[in-house]
This record gives structure tokens, C-alpha cells and sequence, in this order.
């Protein structure tokens, strides 16, 4: 058997996210069914973590194993004939046999969109959150910090899939603003949990829009209470940027 | 009747073409149905142009007459409450009694986008026409210039549906390249033949890639001769962005 590392990138707004189910779409099921037709045997894929309906990817990574004796470019480029269009091996490397998608990843890196202005994108419409009123950005600055450290974001974990430890270590937290109505918000952690990024995001936004003071955070973060912190933002400005090992 | 002229972007990806058809979902039909319904009586509007299947556009014009008593801000957020998520009025102004969106044009700006890497991009699948090859483009900076000025393009004309006269003035016709891998065709002309800008990008890709030569690009409009120009480039990069009255 060997080991081998995809790096991948898929528009979400088609899927029902990445992990495969019984009946919806999913990316790992076409990812599987794709590496399935080249090899001829069955092949199951482990991804870093799953995302979400309507979340994007540049960069996720998953690792499999076969002894079909195929080299790296071989899968690459078989399988992006293979794929649809909305789903595209970025590369493939050899990797050592224990390597493991989501046992070895170190950090994940998210970025979330958001158009801030009157008028949408319409080219955009599945890759930004679209808000009009205009947000207060020092303020989404200031309370972006508060997240960067080693904290309990039990406030910021998504209903339904409670996690035995909800600490988590965020490397980086902060604002990029290319142009005068974009908005990229970069998060970088050792792991996040379920609807983290967007309920950080959507708690982002209620201090951009001043409904709570960007020094609140903190004691959002300290209530431990899912109840203060923002709502959900929107699956569709979420991409997974990169995975780090 | 009052008169009224609209600016529109749209995706044209899930559409027919701009032009109303019996049984194909047009933007056309989508506009004329939403003003339908918002003034209660049947409305025509007349576009600047057709633009074709899977063409889109950041600057599309259209008039229309009504008697409604609507003023031009409850036009087009009315209208964006009722259109499809693809198409967006970034504009509604009310206009002369005698405004007219096809015969007053003056001019029309077009932008035809390239992606020219090894990979595509996911996100902008829909809009980019994604070329491997590396183009040389300084030589296709060369053959652009020779479509400015006043020609007959009938060697550039799509079949199907002649015009009357050939001739058109270009006044623009140069690139952008934005970035290493990107690159922008921006031509503006006093009106366009069926197919013309995706004509003139395929002899321009023909150019990039050393099938012909730049200066061949003089010989091909003088010849009138549509077998010596290059492919139709694909629809998906090109953009309509203004019209200019």
C-alpha cells in the first residue's frame, strides 16, 4: 500500500459539504467514487475535517491509500478528468505510510468574505457574505484580538455535535481589507469546532454593526454561553484556505 | 407614458441570452416579467443589445415605458426584490420621452477575460476562458491594434445572421493584464456583429499561441473571409460593460 496527500480545492455551493452521506452530494463521495473509477478498487478518503454546505476550499487536504502503482501526476491529472468542474486536485505528493489528513494537521486556516456596500456582486453571489450598513471596522479589529490564544470556545461551538474538549489554541485572528467594501477576516487554529469560524464571524459583525462593544468578547468567550455570542454567518463566504502539518 | 432606462448586471451562465425566446429562460423575459408584475400591466423593454447564451454583463441598458407613476428608485428596489439572484438593477433613471436603449447607443464596451496557468480557477469557472498554454502577449498586443479604426469585419461576423453593412468603428481594442496569469480584452465600438468580440479573441488566442501572425490580422479583415479568422472563443468570458449614449 502506498500513501498519498491531495491537496484540493471545490466551489461548496452544490454540495452537501464534504463528508459523504447516504443520498446528498457530498465532495468526499465524488472524490471517492473518482479515485474508485481510475484504480478499479475501492478507496476511501480521509479528509482534514469536513466543511459545511456551501463552504468552499482551496486548499483542503485529504490522504487515501492504494496499491495501484500510480504516481502522483497520474492521480492528478485522472483525477480532474474524472471530477466535475467544481471540484479540483491542486496537487498530489507520495507521502510517508502513517501520514493521516486529520491526525497530523497542525493548524487550519480559514478566510471568511464579506462585501460591505449598497449594492451586491452578482458574479460573487455564492463566495461573500453581501452587507449592506456599513460596518465598523477598528471595532472588528479590536474585538478580532480577543479570540487570537489558547481559550474554551464552548460560546462559538455550532448545536449537535458537542466535542469532549471545546479549547482550542487560534494562532491568528485578523482583518485584511483589499479595496474600499471587502472585507477578509483570516483565522488560523490548531482545530475549530462545528460552525466556529461563522458564529465568531457573525459575532464579528454584531460589533461591527454596534450591537455589542468589541471588549465584550471576551466575556462572551468567559460565559462559556452560546446564547451571547453572535448568530451563524452565512455558509457562503467561508473557505478553508490551508491546512498546515 | 413616462420612460425609463435601466443599467443591469447579470450572470448569464443560467440563461438563453439576453433576447426573449417561446420557451428558454431569458434575462429579457426575467426583467419583463418582474415589471409585469410590479406595474400590473404587460411591459416591453428594449435592450441595447442582445448579448448570447452564457455571455454576462456589469453594464447592460434598457428602456422602457410606463404609465405606473413609479419613480425610479422604487423601480429598481422593486424589481431587485422580484428578479432571480443573478440578475441585479444597479440603476434605474427616468430618461427624455424619446430615449431609446438600442438606437441611442453610441458606443459599447466589452471586456473578454483570460486565465492563462496551468490550473483553473474553481470560483471563476463560469467566467474566465481558462488557456494552459502560455500566450505571447506582446504579440497579440501587436494584432489588437489593427482592429482599431474603422473596418469591415465580416470576416469577424458569426453566421447566422448577416447584417446589412459590415462596418464598424473600433475604438478601442487593448489589454490589461492584471496580475501574471490574467488577462483583460477591452474593445469598444460604435456596435457589434453577431459573435464579432469572441471572433476577434479567438484570432487574438490564435496569435498567442503562434498559429498566425500579428500582422496576418490585416490581411484576415481585408479578406472578409470568416475561414481565416480564428474559433469563437467560449461565451463565459465575456462581460458587457457599458453602454455608452
Amino acid at each position: 500500500m502506498e500513501t498519498f496527500k491531495l491537496v484540493i480545492s471545490y466551489d461548496g455551493s452544490g454540495y452537501h459539504g464534504w463528508q459523504r452521506q447516504k443520498t446528498d452530494r457530498t465532495i468526499q463521495a465524488e472524490v471517492e467514487r473518482a479515485l474508485t473509477t481510475m484504480t478499479g478498487s475501492p478507496i476511501r478518503v480521509m479528509g482534514s475535517g469536513r466543511t459545511d454546505a456551501g463552504v468552499h476550499a482551496l486548499g483542503q487536504v485529504v490522504s487515501f491509500q492504494s496499491d495501484a502503482g500510480l504516481v502522483p501526476e497520474v492521480y492528478r491529472k485522472g483525477l480532474n478528468s474524472l471530477l466535475p468542474d467544481d471540484i479540483l486536485i491542486l496537487r498530489c505528493d507520495r507521502m510517508h505510510s502513517a501520514f493521516h489528513a486529520r491526525y497530523d494537521a497542525r493548524s487550519k486556516h480559514y478566510q471568511y468574505r464579506i462585501l460591505n456596500r449598497e449594492l451586491p456582486s452578482i458574479m460573487e453571489r455564492h463566495f461573500i457574505w453581501h452587507i449592506k450598513r456599513k460596518l465598523n471596522l477598528a471595532a472588528m479589529q479590536t474585538a478580532a484580538a480577543y479570540f487570537v490564544g489558547r481559550h474554551d470556545f464552548k460560546a462559538f461551538e455550532g448545536t449537535g455535535s458537542p466535542r469532549s474538549s471545546t479549547v482550542r489554541e487560534v494562532f491568528r485572528a485578523d482583518m485584511q481589507l483589499p479595496g474600499d467594501d471587502r472585507i477578509l477576516f483570516d483565522i488560523e487554529a490548531d482545530g475549530f469546532l462545528r460552525h466556529m469560524v461563522r458564529n465568531i464571524v457573525g459575532t464579528l459583525v454584531d460589533v461591527g454593526q454596534g450591537k455589542i462593544e468589541a471588549d465584550t468578547v471576551a466575556e462572551i468567550l468567559d460565559s462559556k454561553d452560546r446564547g451571547l455570542a453572535g448568530a451563524t454567518a452565512p455558509a457562503r463566504g467561508l473557505f478553508l484556505m490551508a491546512v498546515r502539518y
